[in-house]
């Protein structure tokens, strides 16, 4: 075989079906895009000045320093620019913690359903899942910690406020289950929805602390998911050893400009953050007119709980039939719901009537 | 350790200075940004029409299977979409390709002062590299197919057209390389430059067979270096190994649109060359009144000798002193040369007058 042990051993999977996919099967568009927790908001004005500006310097390669992003990262963290790495996106950041904390066979652990592109970088570094089943909705804490000693973990992840059940813990439990892992395990803190979350639930950044790696992105409530930017927030040492593999050109130019200006511009994304709320608010109350319940979420999304796995899965179905693409939780407990994208208020309307006809039928 | 045995082992290097690193250190601005081969040329006025529409969807992730542009691209190289991956940059195909061939402690082999991002990806995937010096200022094929066997390499890498020599092979000894490689030893041609390189140079694109893979980038001709997309086609094997390690989202997707609108634009790409050919025989001729001696080249850039290591280094150091930004080979016999990206006309002007300023001191 002239393929390496790793990828010869991989199955062929993608982590997620995309809805161009469905499009392309359904042979169809979708008429509501609320399953990858995009935001439909937009984005700050003055970052799409910036990136319109930045097409006419697009023959140029970016600056593999990101040096005025990670400035500007610094200074809203509280943090030395040396402790900040931007990358191509958080799931190339997952990436490259799996392959600068594991060698192959080791263990990492994560939630069972939890973020699955986590997984996808552990097995392209080669290293080995140990799962821990979410308890009462929630990432359960205790159990990472248990898990993560048992298997020897070099990498506990954790994402909070979580997805795909949306629900999170405060900082004091995050703290706690730092410090309660072994000297050579790490934890991955994915903070994608922190945006939207309590301040309770953000943990103080120490970036002297080598045991917490936190990680952030742009594709969120900056609503810059296709431009791929996202960065860790991690001890100087553990920058280093990122910057040892990361590909150094790889942030598209315009990505740069386009999350620098956002930055500079946080009422924008406070105006988001706040109009998000408000839909949360909605998804509850439509959930409640057809006698369902809701997870609670500090995120841009809502869990949905249709009380089985069956009618989780039929309503997905029968709403991706109709044009609406949603997703739901891959694993149980919470394959019991369906997930879905605080989009719009027209979005959110139109997903109303959408829900409440195929509920019920 | 909490760090992979990878990481620790390797130095903290980059590949490349970049100029904006350059401008740092010297706080002003460069002049002339002839260092990277960046395509001072522009873009198709399609793509940037694409592109700044694009803009208005940076809100969604792109479509992870690149279907459009991989379907355009398979009609234009007459294979099947299955034998294209598309990715965020060449550079990220070449880490990929490293970490789909390579096991921890296999070797592949480089041309001594080649492609460092090559090396780099080789590095990070735990591989040793063979070097093979520069014959007569061109890849010594021989000496590549003879290093491969003698290591048991799984890579080979040759640029065609190379960097950062400029000089070419015909397809004639490039295909008798590959069929001189052991079965388990992979060729991986990288063909950035082909766009500027005469027909000759470029062998027919076969892609049932696994033993090449074909690397392409919209980085040059296509002007859209700072977008980071990049391609190879290979045997559907061979992309469905790197399917199963590569980031399925990474691609940002004002890039799709603009390396798309691109391909459709072939009379653009057409006059860059043209332009680039007229560049590269003006360098010539500028050589040629300072007495010097350029290397063949069939890129948008051009070597020149000047006769010695540090008669080149001190080139390279005066001209950036004064504001103009090239760089030079890293490895003897080529570090005897300056590299110049061919700039548009008036860049050329000026790059002549700064060149014989510093020679002729």
């Amino acid at each position: 075989m002239p393929y390496s042990a790793i990828v010869t051993s991989l199955p062929s999977l993608i982590p997620f079906l995309a809805p161009e996919a469905i499009e392309r099967k359904l042979g169809r568009p979708m008429r509501l895009r609320l399953g990858a927790n995009e935001s439909n908001f937009g984005i700050s004005p003055q970052a799409a000045e910036a990136m319109r500006k930045a097409v006419d310097r697009i023959g140029w390669y970016c600056d593999p320093e990101n040096f005025e992003l990670r400035e500007e990262l610094a200074k809203k963290h509280g943090v030395s620019r040396d402790n900040v790495v931007v990358c191509a996106g958080l799931d190339d950041v997952l990436s490259l913690c799996a392959r600068a904390f594991l060698d192959p066979g080791d263990f990492a652990v994560n939630s069972l359903g939890g973020y699955p592109t986590f997984n996808y970088g552990v097995h392209g570094a080669g290293g080995k899942l140990e799962f821990v089943p979410y308890k009462e909705d929630r990432v359960d804490l205790g159990g990472i910690t248990e898990a993560a000693h048992r298997v020897r973990a070099k990498l506990a992840f954790v994402a909070n406020p979580d997805n795909p059940s949306g629900t999170w813990h405060e900082s004091g439990p995050i703290h706690e289950l730092a410090k309660n892992l072994s000297e050579t395990c790490t934890l991955l803190l994915d903070e994608a929805y922190s945006d939207f979350a309590p301040s309770e639930a953000i943990p103080p950044i120490d970036a002297s602390n080598p045991r917490i790696v936190r990680l952030r992105t742009f594709s969120k409530a900056h609503g810059l998911a296709g431009a791929r930017v996202g960065y860790a927030i991690a001890a100087e040492e553990t920058v280093q050893n990122i910057n040892k593999i990361r590909m150094h050109f790889g942030v598209n130019l315009i990505a740069q400009a386009g999350a620098l200006a956002s930055l500079r511009d946080p009422n924008f994304v406070a105006g988001v953050v706040e109009e998000v709320a408000r839909g949360r608010a909605e998804y509850e109350s439509m959930a409640a007119t057809l006698s369902l319940k809701t997870l609670p979420s500090a995120t841009n999304f809502v869990a949905i709980d249709m009380g089985c796995f069956e009618d989780a899965k039929n309503t997905l179905d029968n709403l991706q039939e109709r044009g609406v693409f949603i997703r739901m939780p891959g694993a149980p407990p919470l394959n019991r719901c369906i997930r879905v994208t605080v989009g719009t208020a027209g979005e959110r309307k139109q997903l109303a009537e959408e829900l409440a006809l195929v509920v019920k039928k």
